[in-house]
Parts: structure tokens; sequence; C-alpha cells
């Protein structure tokens, strides 16, 4: 990787040069004359690595350990920040410090990408792969600055079914085992803070349940050693929300000290479950409090993955450290008993949220396989948040590939429900504005739209997905034509990325193009980068180049904030191909309760199957006519959004009979991870 | 802290000259010139930092803020640990590298001290505070080579009742915030690991329950693409221990696949709970399972904190990779039906929790106030294990400072318990051997002992502790003498850190002093650490020293291991003052069951009362002709220990009505916790 007569980069700075010491002075003399100091072409400080590509193609883990990581300081370094702008964790990863956009403040962003997908198969068309290998294009072969921004993955399903999501083949996020495990604890730091917030929750109703007024309001602002008793700052929040202005303890009346200590909270009303990053199937329904000290006030309750919790739906969408202080205190857990909703600040704890988040809102570095720089922060759960990595990340990106620089980033699930969201929840958040907006199409899931045998994974594929079938493919196209329709009224460039594999024919792959164009792409193209590294997506950066060069168009959202509640839902349910919507009784009480409360000013968040564009994962292709069903609405008020659940989304998916764990081992001579998918 | 004319060290050694390159290469040259690269007294790379104390002593958090930390790779340096031998985790904090241990092979070790403490009050005795006043009083006043081995705290308190637990006062491990929180993961990692075996438990009951042995064997070994089966290795630990030998899945007789594929895993045997790093007390039972897709396999159970997981007793336990691969593997879950132990390897999951602790094993470096080295690991809970960091770290400690310098390392709780275990439990495993012992006694505690009223948390202090009472005072040392006889007899020197508080007299402290020596004490020492750090406890450095350079005996424990269980147990018994032990039936039952499985010859790890000698916390003193009831018996297999209950101990703690999180809040502007206590 380093050859070994280059030069590269010590942490030295103009602000730390006197801070300097040699161990080795009759070395260093020798080392340092003056000429040997300017880096030539031979010694580029560039951390491009050539991929020697094998085939077949072999397993990812087998690529990703065939080569050695550049330590991340040089990948920052190529990105002109300095020691001071990261935190290094160890030597594959280094925390981007937020304070990056302070000294970045006025230089202009680089272009912004989004990639999302068809309606996929069980088996996923390879967005992250294209994103990945995309960015190799850029970066290893177009010569472009360019930023990966990709989710962590939930570390449940790499030890499950799924494996990791690191990529694949030549177009991989390395060192995969480090992004698929802990990374830098920012999931573990969500764990931790949404956890915290439900013990609170469940003991703040048990000693509300067994203390009078007094007794409660004595504890929550004790007398100090003079006998005086304060506020602390976060109780000044609920002072303000309950409108009393005053500021000693002693100066409330009976009424206020009860309006003030009782959160009455009805705990049939908690929506606060407690998490876990584990495939838990166990704890989806569970009964707390059945010990002799909660003196008999069991709750039923559950968990959730923590991709779930809110809080990573808050880290995904903040801003700034500020905004991530205010997201998390108002958080809403519940109501009281009479109907107002109860906030993470009203039990006290927003600033020790904040706290336990201080770390985990700073991006990871990390590399691809060529040496381009990826940044890997959050990964809110897509069935029931919005899917997308951060904004700090994308922001922190586009300032650091500055004009004519690339960001690409990659929205979960189906482009019907990932871009929809990054349009219109993320990007009205962080106020960026995408060129152009890519969507990754395969052969095998266009015919199964055009009503080829059913795709199950695990099972061998049907003999139509493996030999040529041009007739399947073309009307499978319907489901890709709308997906691009919809896309460019964002007001976007829409490139079709053919990820192309090695069963499919050039007529089939011609098909996908013609129908991509006749549809409104912008271009679509054929892409092979999981068998070559950035060499197969070369194609796809230009066309991506000349999308983000061409935009005209000011960004067009589906719909805007102050409709209702039902006009959004309808909005979106439209985009679907629906004609109209059903809500539940339970809907319709959740949706007149959130109005009331002052929450209906926010964008919606569709819980919906990926797997088609209706609400049943069965319909393929491009239904229309159909009537969607709403069958409850529920609200992250922190994170900023509504969600309606169309049909029931798992929240804590489960381990099978043989998980990937049964091959995952560490060689503990060498260290290294073995076993890891 | 850095005199902005002072140089200071940068990576550079001879494997790394070569990658080398100035940015300001003009700069260079001015202060690159040979001379003013030999650093001079003023220039002195020793990390120590000069304190000034204010008296009264301010509040731990103002203290904590008041000092810049060096940077971590500073201490590291003077510890001769070069960049290869640590992973930086942002600026002061460094996870050190199991591999030193490989490099210093060899290398002798350095004195070896423990920090116990007499019976202590509800308040605690300083027991911390003295490890690392002592340390800065050896490494920055009696020019030694030291380091300090601290537990990783539970983060659970931090936000409940008891706050932080770096030191206090002037005597303090920083940054304390970073102490407190998150740290470098390990505890998150420990949580991620207890809770996959966890969740892999009640999934392999539910999926045996609804699976013929031939569907089990046909998902555990399934055929590749070839139509061959294999068994993954962990599956070969299994293998052996039922016995078979052969290596073809295909070979296996259907008795075979049935002992191979069914566990038949006992629901009411399991002992392995989840666990959270949170006081959560609602978790302390629960009913999990009543989801509708796991068909009513309901079970109670419960969650413990993290810190009480047996793999953070592993954790501490451990030597080596291999050696914790091992002891992860056969970690004890629970029973078969007919009553054999199941292990997590027999889950197959041994590897994967290797995979998840891989880092874990590595110590965290950190620095005090006065700029010496500390190596912060493992924390297992003490009232279920053994209570005291690991042993890796003190390994590598040893190394690092070598013949002449000093490892200070705590045993929580009061010495019957914390000394004990660290002598019989911590260095059976480790094979170190302690020169010296310290005692912590308190004017405070002592009093109590003879007599004094009630010490409560919370409560203002009777006014017997507030003036002088030189007869509560002999009356107490009773139990200081125990501890003293206790610890000597394992033949190391022991010395009395009496930690003086400002209203103690030194009629009261000479009688402490005295009482020490009489009973065997190889010195008593007045310490003032609290209030002026590390010159506060020059004299007991001091005496630390003259005491480990003059210890003669070999170490000598308690107990062999040979000795049954009872036998072991009444031992250690005796040692408590009792005269006999008394079994609840449930306790013989498991007696009865660990001797037939095999387990005898573990130690064992006393879970009692850190208040008393006794089972009741009540009595203070030196109570002697009691019975100790043991009212159950438990064991942590892989970690190495059979662990009696004398009474009930809490594995959960909860939340007060005003927990500590009230104070606790981001300053968003300046990035730095507030209200940490």
């Amino acid at each position: 990787m380093i050859n070994k007569y280059s030069y590269t980069q010590i942490n030295v700075s103009s602000s730390n040069i006197h801070k300097f010491q040699i161990l080795k002075p009759c070395l260093c003399q020798i080392t340092l004359t003056p000429p040997k100091l300017i880096p030539n072409k031979m010694n580029s400080s560039k951390t491009l690595r050539k991929l020697e590509v094998l085939s077949p193609v072999p397993a990812d883990i087998d690529i990703a350990n065939s080569v050695e990581p550049f330590h991340i300081s040089e990948i920052a370094k190529n990105l002109n920040l300095n020691p001071n702008h990261y935190d290094l964790y160890g030597k594959y990863k280094a925390k981007v410090l937020l304070s990056v956009l302070d000294d970045l403040q006025g230089s202009q962003d680089g272009y912004y990408v989004v990639v999302g997908g068809i309606t996929p198969t069980p088996l996923g068309e390879g967005k992250s792969t294209t994103t990945v290998g995309l960015c190799q294009a850029l970066g290893a072969f177009l010569d472009k600055k360019v930023v990966t921004c990709l989710r962590q993955p939930s570390q449940g399903p790499t030890f499950g079914i799924k494996g990791g999501a690191a990529g694949g083949g030549y177009s991989q996020v390395i060192p995969m085992d480090e992004f698929n495990l802990h990374l830098t604890g920012d999931i573990h730091a969500i764990t931790a803070a949404n956890n915290l917030l439900a013990a609170a929750i469940d003991t703040r109703i048990f000693h509300e349940s067994t203390q009078s007024d007094k007794a409660l309001f004595n504890r929550l602002c004790p007398p100090n050693k003079e006998g005086k008793r304060s506020f602390s700052d976060v109780m000044f929040r609920r002072l303000k929300k309950l409108g009393i202005s005053k500021t000693n303890p002693d100066d409330l009346t009976p009424e206020e000290v009860n309006k003030f200590a009782r959160l009455d909270i009805d705990p049939n009303s908690v929506t606060w479950r407690r998490v876990m990053d584990i495939n838990d199937r166990f704890l989806r329904k569970i009964t707390i409090g059945q010990g002799p000290e909660e003196k008999g006030m069991v709750r039923e309750t559950g968990f959730d993955i923590s991709v779930a919790s809110e809080i990573m739906a808050v880290l995904a969408l903040t801003t700034s450290l500020a905004d991530m202080r205010e997201r998390l205190g108002k958080m809403v857990i519940g109501n009281s008993k009479s109907g107002e909703p109860i906030t993470a600040d009203d039990l006290g704890i927003g600033g020790a949220l904040t706290v336990l988040m201080k770390d985990a809102i700073n991006p990871t570095l990390m590399q691809t396989l060529e040496g381009t720089p990826v940044l890997v922060h959050a990964g809110p759960f897509a069935n029931i948040a919005h899917g997308n990595s951060s904004i700090v990340a994308d922001k922190i990106a586009l300032k650091l590939v500055g004009p004519g620089g690339f960001v690409v980033t990659e929205a979960g699930f189906g482009a019907d429900i990932g871009t929809e969201k990054f349009m219109n929840i993320k990007c009205r958040y962080s106020g960026l504005k995408p060129q152009c907006a890519i969507i990754v199409a395969t052969i095998r899931a266009l015919k199964m739209h055009g009503g080829g045998p059913a795709v199950v994974a695990g099972k061998p594929l049907d003999h139509a997905y493996l030999t040529e079938n041009i007739t399947l493919v073309e009307a499978g196209c319907m489901n890709m034509a709308r997906h691009i329709s919809n896309t460019k009224a964002y007001g976007v460039n829409v490139v079709v990325a053919i990820n192309k594999f090695s069963t499919d024919t050039e007529a089939e792959v011609n098909a996908v193009r013609n129908a991509a164009l006749a549809a409104g792409a912008y271009d679509a193209v054929i892409c092979s980068h999981h068998a070559h590294g950035g060499k197969g997506a070369v194609d796809l950066g230009i066309a991506v180049q000349k999308a983000c060069e061409n935009v005209a168009q000011p960004l067009k959202f589906l719909y805007p904030l102050d409709l209702s509640i039902k006009e959004k839902i309808e909005a979106i349910a439209k985009s679907y191909g629906a004609n109209g919507v059903e809500y539940s009784e339970q809907a319709e009480k959740q949706i007149d309760m959130y109005s009331k409360q002052g929450f209906s000013g926010l964008p919606i968040c569709m819980a919906k199957t990926q797997y088609s564009f209706s609400d049943n994962a069965a319909v393929k292709g491009a239904p229309s006519g159909f009537v969607l069903p709403i069958r409850d609405v529920r609200a992250s008020i922190g994170a900023g959004f509504i969600y309606p659940l169309v049909g029931t989304m798992s929240t804590m998916p489960g381990l099978p009979t043989r998980p990937c764990f049964y091959d995952i081992d560490l060689d503990t001579t060498t260290g290294k991870v073995i076993g890891l998918s």
C-alpha cells in the first residue's frame, strides 16, 4: 500500500509545529533535507489502491481481508482534514468532529447524489454495493473528490441471517468486521440513552404512585445545606411548558407543585419501548415489574432492535449539538392521564441523553477497497423511520468535497419509500438539494415484476431468472418507470444503474435501458462494480457527473407541511398508485390526537413494505387503483415525523435455527475475525 | 500543560521514519536544527503536573475540569510504549494492545500492591481515592514508575444515585466524564455478547420445540450447492464433548444426530439472564415470549446490570485471547433435561462472543490529575463476582513499570471479600504475587465499629463522628485488626492507610496507628490525598515501598483448590469469624449438582454483604461464633468460580425519585459535560 520509499504525513501543522521532537536525531537529519520533502508523482499522498480482481469473485470477507487498509489519518489528509478535525478510534476508524463545519463555513458544497432502487426482490438488488462502486469509480478512476455516506448497520442481523452490510464483491467498505461490529459505539450509545429514558419512565410512575405531591416535590427540589431549594436547569423547561415563570421552588402554590411534580403518566399510553441491538424475538412482547419490590406495578411492553429507537432517527435528522439537545428533550414518551404529551425533558433527562449521545453525533470515517473516503453515520430502521444516513455526515461531506466533488448517499428500501423520505423528510430538515438520483435496477427484479415466479431467499432461482426472457423484462419495466417518474418529480435528474449479473444478456439489458430512457431517465448505464470494483462503474460515474452538471430545477417536495396529516398521507399514497386511503378507527383516533397536540405540521414517514408499491408485498409491478389501508398512526416528535403504519411492521427480528454466528470466530493467534459474511 | 516552547513527541520511530513528510518545509527547517531537538530539563517529556490545591476542596468535576489532560500518547510514551502498542480512542484514551506482553516477554515485573479496606460505612472510606492518591505520590513525588489499575465503573449508578467512580478531590482519573461514560465501549461489548447468548438460548429452545431431529440437523448442517454437508468448527467442540469423533455429518447415526442437534435445554434450569448497563428495577423480574409468534413459550427471567454478567468476570480473569475464547465457550447457561450442563459452545456461539469481545480485552490507558498512567479494565460486580479489575491490565502494568516500579490495584468491597477474592481467585489465575496489601481505614468507620450510631447515606452524621471520641475509635479497631491478620496470612506486608478527614484529631489517628501496628501491620500511615493530591500520600508511598522491598514469604492461599466445595466455603467462613456454616436445601442441591458435573475444583467467590464480617449488615466490629447461612449456590463456570449466596444479593439497582441525571447536561457551545458528580 505505502511505497516504502514514499512519504506520508504526520500530525504536524502550523498550529503545533512548536511541539516537536525527534527521537532519533541522526536519522532525521538524513531524512529531512528540504529536497526530499516535496512529494513527487511517485510519492503522491493520494490513498488510492489499484485492485487486482479475480474471477469468479471471491467471498466478501476474503476480498476485504486481501488488502491492508490505509491508516485512516491518510484518508483524512486527502480530505484536507487536520488532526484537530478528528478523533482516532484505532488505526482504521476516526470520528470526524462536528466542529469541522465551523471551519468550513462559507465554503461551497459539492454535488449531492442519492441512490435508490426499484422495488426489490428479497435478495436485494445491490444499492449499497452500487453506492460504494460508484464512489470508487469517481474517486479512483475519474479523479473526482468523493465521499460515500452510508448507514451504520445493526449488529443484530450480522449474527442472524443477513450478515454484514459493507457492500459486496470488489465494492466494499473496509475493514468490514469493524464496519459491522461496534464501529465507534454509536448504536451502543443509542441503546444506553433509549433504555435510560425507559427506566426513568417506569421508575417515575412507580415513585409518583407511592408519594404525595409534597413528598415528590421535596425529593425533586431538595433543600441544600443552607435549607435553600432550587430548580435544576432542565426543570425550567417543564415550568415553561406549564406556564409557570417562578424561579424559586418555595414560591409555587400547591396547585403548581402538583402540576410540576406529578407527570401523571398514563401507563397504557406509554409508547417508549426498550431496545437492544440483538435479534431477540422473545423480547417482542414482555411483562415487566414482576419483582416483589415493584409492588405489583406490572406493565406489558417490549423491546425493539436498537436502530428502531427514535434516538437513532434523531441522530440521523439532527443538524447540530444544540439541535440534538432540543430534539432529545422533546421526544414524547406517552401521555398524561389528561392527554397531555409527556416529553423526555418533563422527566428531567434530555440533558443526560445528550451527554450519552455527544460522541455519537460525530460521523465515522472509513474507506472503500480502493481507498476512497466513507462517512458511516446513523442507520434509522427503514421499517418505521426514514432509513437514511445522517444529515450531519452529508453536510460535512459536501463541504469537504467542495464544488465539482461528489457525495453519494443511499436511501434504504425501494425508491417509493427510501427516496421519498430522503426528499420529503431528510432534505426538508437539512435544506440540502440533490442534483441526481440513481435508481438501481436488476434484470432479476424486473423479471419478477413482469410476472416471473416468486423469488425466495435461500431457495434456488427459477429458470426464468437464469436465461434470456425479454418479455418478462419488458413487462417488469413498468415498476422501474413509476420509480423514475416519481423521483424525477422532485426536480432531480434520474440515472438508472443496471446492476448486471453474469446471467443477464445484452438484449435484456438493452430493453431496460430503452425503457428507462422512455420513462424519462436522464441516462441508464450498465455497471459491474461487484465484479470489477470502481472500474465497473466508470460509465455510471460519467453519467452521474453529467446529470449533476445539467440539473436546472429547484427541489420540489411531494407535499407542503401545512397540509393536514390526512392530506399528506394521501399525497404519498397517490405516488404509490393508490386512488384512496382507508383509516382504521385507531388511526383516526391517533390523527385526531396528534392534530390536537399540535403535531400536524410534521412530515410523514410511511411504514410500508418495500416489496410492493401497495400495502401487499405480493403485488408486484406498478399496481394502481387500490385503496391504501392505514392501520395505526404513531409519531416520533423529537426526530420530527408522524409515521402511519400500513400493515404490521416488525421492529424486532429473530434468529434462525442456524444463525450466522455458527461460522464466526476469532483466530486467536492473528486476532483476525473469521467467518463473517 | 505543555509549555509552548517545549517539545513533545510525535509518532516517529526507527520503524516508520521512512514515512515522513513535513507540510510546511520552511517552518520545519527552522525548527529542526539539531540543537533544538535535544530536550533539556525544562522540556522534560515526563507528563507530570504540579497541582495547585485549593481549600476547601472544590467539587470533583470542577477539579477535573480545571486541568487540561495530556495527550494520551504522551502518557504512553512515558511508559515506553510505541504507537504500535496501542490504539487511540480520541485524545485522552488509548487501548493498550495485548501484544505488548509478547514484546515484554522475559522482562521482570515491578512491585504489586493491592488496596483493600476495613468494613466500610455506606458512605465508602476512599479506597479508589487512596489508590489514585498513592500512585500520584509514587509517580509525581517519589520518582517511581507507577501504573494504577482500576475497574471500569458501571454507567448505571452514574445516572442514578452514586455518581462517578474516578476517585475524588485531588486524587482522580481524568477526563472524569470519559471515565464514567462509555469509556472505550467494553461494557457495551459485554452487554452485546451477553444478550446475543440470551437470545440464542430462547430461540434454540423455541426451534427445538417445533422441529424433528432430522429437520433440526438439516438446518444445522445444511447441504451446500454440491449437496455436501459439513460441521462448522464450533460444532466439533460439541461433538467432542459427546464423544463423537466423526467428521462427516452424513455418518452420524440417528441417535448421534439426536444427541448432537437437540440440546434439550430445561427452560427452568436456565441461569443465564439478560443484562443492561442501566439502573432499571422494572426489569428485575419479567416474563418474555408473550408475542403471538412465540406461540405461548413464555418464561420468567430478568435483567441484571451489565457488570454482573459472567462475561465481565471472564474479561477480568482471562489471561489471553485464546484463554478468553475457551472461557467464553465453556460458560454454562443451564442444564439439559437430563441434567447435563449446556455451554455457549453447545449453542455454537463461543466464537461469536469472542469476536464481540476482541477489543474489550485490551485495557484502556488514562491518566491521573498529576499525569501518572492509569489502566482501566473490567469491573465485575462485587455483589456476585470477585470485584477486581483485570488480570491482563495488571500483567501489562507490572512489565511496563519493571523492577522497582509499582502497580497499585484496588479490590472492591471490604478486605474480607475484596482482598480475599483478589488473592484466592485473581492471583490464583494470574500467578502473580503481591508484596503489599493496603487496608484503608477511616476514623468514621472505626467509630461505627466501636458502637457509634448508624451511618446512613443522605442523612447528617451524628455528633460522635464529628468530635473526638477515642473510646469509640479504640473499640472499633477490632474490625481493622481482623482485616490485618486475615490479609497478613497471605504472606504480604500490610500497610494501613488512615484516610484522614478534617474532623479527625491527632489522638484518634494515633490510636488507630497503634492498634494497627499491634495487630501486625507493617506500617500505618496518615494520608490526605483527597485534599492534597499525591503530596498527601507521600508517607504512604514511602511505607509501601519499604513494605514491598521487605517481603519475604511466598503467597499463601486461604484454601487449596482440591478441597470440596463445602470445605472451601468453610475455610472462608472461618476467616469471617464464623464457627460454622448452614446450608439451605437449595444450596445442598446445587453443591451436589456442581460436584457431580465436575466443577468442585473451582475457587469460591462468596456473595456476602460488605457491611459486616457476618451475613448481617447490621453486625459491626469483629463478630465471631456465628453460623454463616448459605442460601443458594451458583456458578460462573467460564469465569471460573462457584459463588455461594449469603443472603439476597441485588443484581439490578434502581433509580431514585430524583436521579443524578437531573443535573447532567451538555454545554452545546463548548461540548463539555456539566453536572456530572
